[in-house]
């Protein structure tokens, strides 16, 4: 495989924002890049070498977008596997491998695999029913999961105590003990299938506290060398084990006695990483593509303090976006806007994010304030 | 003018690599683009929302391309100019001014500006005629320069002595004492519409002591803080002279006495700037959209130390490029090439660049090497 051939093509399933930052990061190596998205409006459109309308849980439209690309790479998990697998067969590099998404893509046989790999995470149970979240009303206060279709906050909801159990989602999923945790951290790592690994540096978690989105993050977290050092070493444990060729982002809990517990992985680039774009040697996207495409895997050295404010739809608005104050965050030192091309926003939509950099954490953290204040889409 | 409105639509006259650069900071502002170039397999060609076939000196093609664009810029200054005119004249937002890109691309009117607004350039006397060099044999040696058409080292020559008469360019130019430099370095200025302007720290050059292009360089230079500040200086004189709006690289020579001299300039992103898409808050792709579309500009506040080595095509080798040595490189913390997209490679064809990052200069200085011996580019 020589992916600076004239005839090497990528394929990627999605072509949503995480797609739009792989093709940016893939001109510098001048990659011919394949996308496929059930939107024919995707944000990647415009920028793939090829652009093919379809739908990613469709076994033919996987199949027949698969067949004529060297290497496949996702950019969202939820993809048909079968589909992966058969190409996998038939000589087809898919990566990350099928297997590693079936793990991923159903959260009850993710949180299992921790289980079973002696991987820290927070207690769970398996429900198939809502009878059976009923059954295990003693396991309450805890977060109710559904093992398939969450994504972005969807199909996560928290339950109290009994009270709660009329709101409980009917279908297959697990209740996880809601941790007291500290700070919510992650680490993203990247493996090559050599086996050589390279993590990120801990970054620091901020989810607004009704979407179950990240709202904003600091890189590096505040912690202390030996929760780095734990937290490195268990996200290098999951992709180890999990054998994934590609990068993996392990969201995590920090607890209040200092243990680091995985909360979920997701196999692709992740919003925890858009800041190592502008803040680290290597970036996220570009360290995916080196890691699926066998390319030796780059530093993640920090080369600035960074923080990340995700610009999300204002609720009350929906239609043409219209970005408020924009001209105003510009005028800030080390403010860094990135659109999606989402002509439409919708309430909590992704439309965004605005890494901001600092060389000093105070003043860091006063220009996440005015970002967030200051910096709206809406419509008009 | 709202770039972000989405009608808003930014041309660009040129498509080779500075024009992929630029897009690819465009997509973080999700910026519209328009492109045209003469090459019907243009850098740009997959990257753009449109992209026209069509030459850049014909006055018709560049009528036609900017009518429908808000605003309008180059990437490369030879252009048609009369075309620009018109269409700034009839509301279209053309940066750089039609009247700085007639003063540039004429090195005879450029230097001449220089003169007659007091910034120190290297002495010179124009020619016209094969016969006017000869009558200045006693200004030898000297570099002579064609006024029009020169561009990455083509229409400059040295001559030594009057044994040099025989190959003189025919054309007008002019001639400019040789200077005894004790470095090359280069200065790149944004400024916008309101006089406001930013400038980039300076930068030390190594050119290829046969081809007259760029072969490295190192940012920031190693000067004093007085040369560093007499470059910035005459770099913003320079630009708001010209009244410049958009991107301005100015490039000098700084003599063995101290003293800075102007070299020459372009209206655009530059070779001289490439390191800072890695090593600086604010790239000048990213600065140059900012001044051209009426936005504050950036940072320039340096991230890392940087060096940039251009990968030309290798002497003896026309064809399907060959990244000879990529996979060795790619193993060095902090080496990131950046391919410019061009199939076919030619001796001394800009392929592309590499950016190279440390913390310490002489291990960066060290990486320098490695990479100019270590990556060709070859054909098979």
């Amino acid at each position: 495989m020589n992916p600076f051939s004239k005839t090497f093509k990528l394929g990627i399933l999605g072509g949503g924002q995480l797609g739009r930052m792989l093709i940016q990061a893939s001109i510098d190596l001048n990659t011919y890049i394949k996308i496929m998205d059930p939107d024919a409006e995707a944000p990647c459109k415009y920028l793939a070498h090829e652009f093919v309308q379809g739908s990613l849980m469709d076994f033919d439209a996987v199949y027949a977008f698969g067949k004529n690309v060297d290497v496949l790479t996702i950019e969202i998990e939820h993809v048909n596997v079968d589909a992966l697998e058969k190409l996998e067969a038939e000589g087809v590099k898919v990566f990350p491998q099928p297997k590693v998404i079936r793990i991923i893509q159903d959260k009850r046989v993710q949180k299992q695999f921790y289980k079973d790999h002696d991987i820290p995470t927070p207690d769970f149970v398996l429900t198939d029913t809502v009878e059976d979240v009923a059954k295990h009303v003693d396991f309450l206060p805890a977060f109710q999961k559904l093992g398939k279709a969450g994504y972005d906050g969807r199909g996560v909801q928290r339950l109290k105590s009994a009270e709660d159990l009329g709101k409980a989602f009917t279908e297959p999923g697990l209740l996880e003990k809601a941790i007291d945790f500290e700070k919510e951290i992650s680490v993203i790592v990247a493996r090559r299938s050599n086996g050589e690994m390279e993590t990120f540096p801990v970054v620091e978690l901020v989810f607004h506290p009704v979407h179950n989105l990240v709202e904003y993050l600091f890189a590096p977290a505040q912690i202390s060398v030996e929760v780095e050092e734990q937290a490195q070493q268990l996200a290098r444990k999951v992709a180890d084990k999990l054998e994934i060729v590609g990068l993996l982002a392990v969201e995590m809990f920090l607890t209040k006695e200092g243990e680091v517990l995985v909360n979920e992985s997701a196999p692709r680039p992740h919003n925890s990483g858009h800041h190592t774009i502008k803040a680290n040697y290597t970036s996220q996207f570009e360290q995916h593509l080196r890691a699926v495409l066998d390319l030796p895997l780059g530093s993640t050295h920090i080369k600035s303090l960074a923080a990340m404010v995700n610009l999300l739809g204002e609720a009350g608005y929906t239609g043409d976006a219209y970005y408020e104050g924009m001209e105003t965050v510009l005028q800030i030192a080390g403010v860094y806007p990135h659109l999606y091309g989402k002509q439409t926003t919708k309430p909590f939509r992704k439309m965004g994010h605005v890494t901001i950099l600092d060389i000093n954490l105070s003043s860091l953290q006063n220009k996440v304030s005015v970002v967030r204040d200051g910096l709206k889409v809406i419509s008009k």
